[in-house]
């Protein structure tokens, strides 16, 4: 088998890829590990940064995140009970779409499976060759026979533990890395958000989120310890430290109900790089990793793709290595900042075993001072909507 | 003896409450336990908010310091040799003066000897008594003769190490602390400055900091390890670690030359909270220290001295407990969010032995995000020349 672009990764980043690259004419398989339905099973972020509801939309797969997406015009922030909405419209003229990750994806597959674009399900053992040549391979086993696929370049785009960055040699990518000392313990509830907007809160004890999937449907968050299983946690549990968490007004109008999804992810902040390694680009959550403070990771991954599509299609169109030479250094530098934001939001809204009595303190006056400037609140609101590239 | 209002400490803050209390009509006397050269003698900080500026004139002593303070309308930040100028005039309309605690506090001094209103140097043994009662008392010995006097009420003004605060019992104050595994070894000498603004500058060696005292006279400093002696740094060392940790450009136009005084500084943040007991307001450096990266320690206790005043000139002129009950909390809202912009300023131009290779790339991530954004180098510039009250 023969593509011009093998993407590893059936993802919203690899799928969105794989779409750009179609509508210029390029050639890509994409080769997922697991099953359709397991890629829709996943239960991720959900909110879009206007920029990348413009990258959807000129993927052509927007028409129904638009039907049923939420445009937030800001969020609320709860402190130790004090309450205080960042009004991103009135900030920056910016929102957000609330959007879940599963939803994009779902779009992206069945616009490739309307176009008969090659997508590979369950390609078990994927390995990638010649990486540093001018044909890399890309062999895999599908039902039990061993295959291969001769391209002229790897999209990287299946996440922290996939096999691309893997197999880029050692010693060619930097990593950057901080493990976080908690988790999010997260459920899913078939109930109306209690704030149309989603509420971050910090308190003492630790921090919660009020997000939401659609008008009916609830995600809610607690700050718990790293080590933690989700057995601990009965919804009634779950219930009763969510709203300490909350300010009284928002705990208050909390509605309650079983949860249909209940589990507990890590935060992490890492980043490899370059984001190149001869053939082979990273991009998304197999280069870097942001907690999920800042609503961020969707976000860099669809950027990413976004500028690779744009990098390849200059490649094959106009016949200039320019914009794949530039790739890793034009990305990262919109990674590092989205990686210094959700870093800044996680210190501030967290609690930290470490944290001494002045850190507290701290992590309050940056609040204060977040209510009380302008400029403060234009700068969450600038990167909570998304930077520019 | 009797007064109105017993200020501890001859220095910029009880003099400054002095001369604000005498224009209200208000007796004070002020105790001091060294000389008035010894007060004179101690070099510190230079740069004055533009509130700070307002506040001495309105104390009707600003005229030697317009006549010859540098107004600057930005500051350059050096990372890693890369140099940016925030432009304070453009961003946020305001600027700071460069001019030393040394001129602020001698011209304080003169207005108060030409007033002929009372001062106590070389006061010993100063003790605070009845403090949470109405009528506290203040004994010391001057000249080998015991004496006391009766007050409404004390002003701590005698800065981290007086009698003010350690005359508080235990457990009546919060305090809240850190302190940074460096300091700043600064060096006076009488050559131009490097540049006509300050230059703050980012290095894997550390941190640095061009400053001047005028056209004629500049005051530079490099960050050293905690523990550091002076002897350790002759001049030509200091000048070649110096230059090291500049940008190429700004190295380049440095005019070096023997240093007429050179020593080390600590660097800590320190809160102690209420700043009150019964009789007793804490003001200024008594009460909280910032480490000097954000210029803040100097304008923290004016602006709490401005403050003071208004709350005593309420009581006595109006009638009114009002302003001296709020002062604690009024004061400490600002102070707050000055102790959050030194230790960030700190935190992001400083290198800290514990920083691993993450936290590094997050430094520079502040600092092209600060470059690159408006709000954020908006945010830098009012936090630099004061926020509002």
């Amino acid at each position: 088998m023969r593509t011009q672009v093998a993407i590893i990764g059936a993802g919203p980043a690899g799928l969105l890829l794989g779409r750009l690259l179609e509508r210029a004419g390029i050639d890509a398989v994409i080769l997922e590990r697991r099953s359709q339905d397991h890629v829709l099973g996943r239960i991720r972020a959900g909110v879009l940064e206007q920029g990348s509801v413009a990258l959807l939309d000129r993927a052509g797969v927007g028409a129904r995140m638009h039907a049923e997406g939420l445009v937030h015009g800001g969020i609320a922030i709860s402190f130790d009970g004090d309450r205080h909405r960042f009004d991103f419209r009135a900030l920056v003229g910016r929102t957000v779409t609330v959007y879940g990750q599963t939803e994009v994806t779902r779009d992206l597959m069945r616009a490739r499976d309307a176009s008969g674009a090659k997508t590979v399900y369950e390609a078990e053992d994927v390995s990638l060759h010649d990486l540093d040549g001018d044909s890399p391979k890309v062999r895999f086993v599908k039902d039990g026979i061993a295959r291969e696929i001769a391209c002229d370049f790897v999209a990287g785009c299946d996440g922290y533990h996939g096999v691309s960055r893997a197999s880029v040699p050692e010693g060619a990518l930097r990593t950057y890395e901080r493990v976080y000392p908690f988790g999010w313990l997260g459920i899913l509830v078939d109930r109306p958000p209690v704030s149309e907007e989603l509420v971050y809160a910090h308190h003492a004890r630790g921090f919660a989120l009020c997000s939401m999937r659609s008008p009916t449907r609830s995600r809610y968050y607690v700050q718990v310890p790293a080590g933690e299983k989700p057995e601990a946690w009965p919804d009634d549990r779950f219930w009763d430290e969510l709203r300490r968490r909350l300010d009284p007004e928002t705990a208050e109008r909390l509605v309650t109900g079983p949860s249909i999804e209940k589990s507990i992810a890590p935060l992490r902040s890492f980043v490899a790089e370059p984001l190149r390694f001869g053939r082979l680009f990273l991009a998304g959550d197999a280069a870097h990793i942001v907690p999920p403070t800042g609503a961020k990771g969707l976000n860099l991954a669809l950027n990413d793709v976004g500028c690779l599509a744009e990098a390849l299609t200059e490649f094959y169109l106009e016949r200039s290595a320019a914009g794949i030479d530039r790739y890793s250094d034009r990305v990262l530098k919109r990674v590092w900042k989205a990686e210094r934001f959700s870093w800044w939001m996680t210190s501030v809204l967290h609690t930290f075993p470490e944290t001494d009595a002045f850190g507290r303190r701290i992590q309050r006056a940056e609040f204060d001072y977040l209510v009380g400037s302008e400029a403060a609140s234009r700068s969450l609101a600038e990167n909570y909507t998304g930077l520019p590239l």
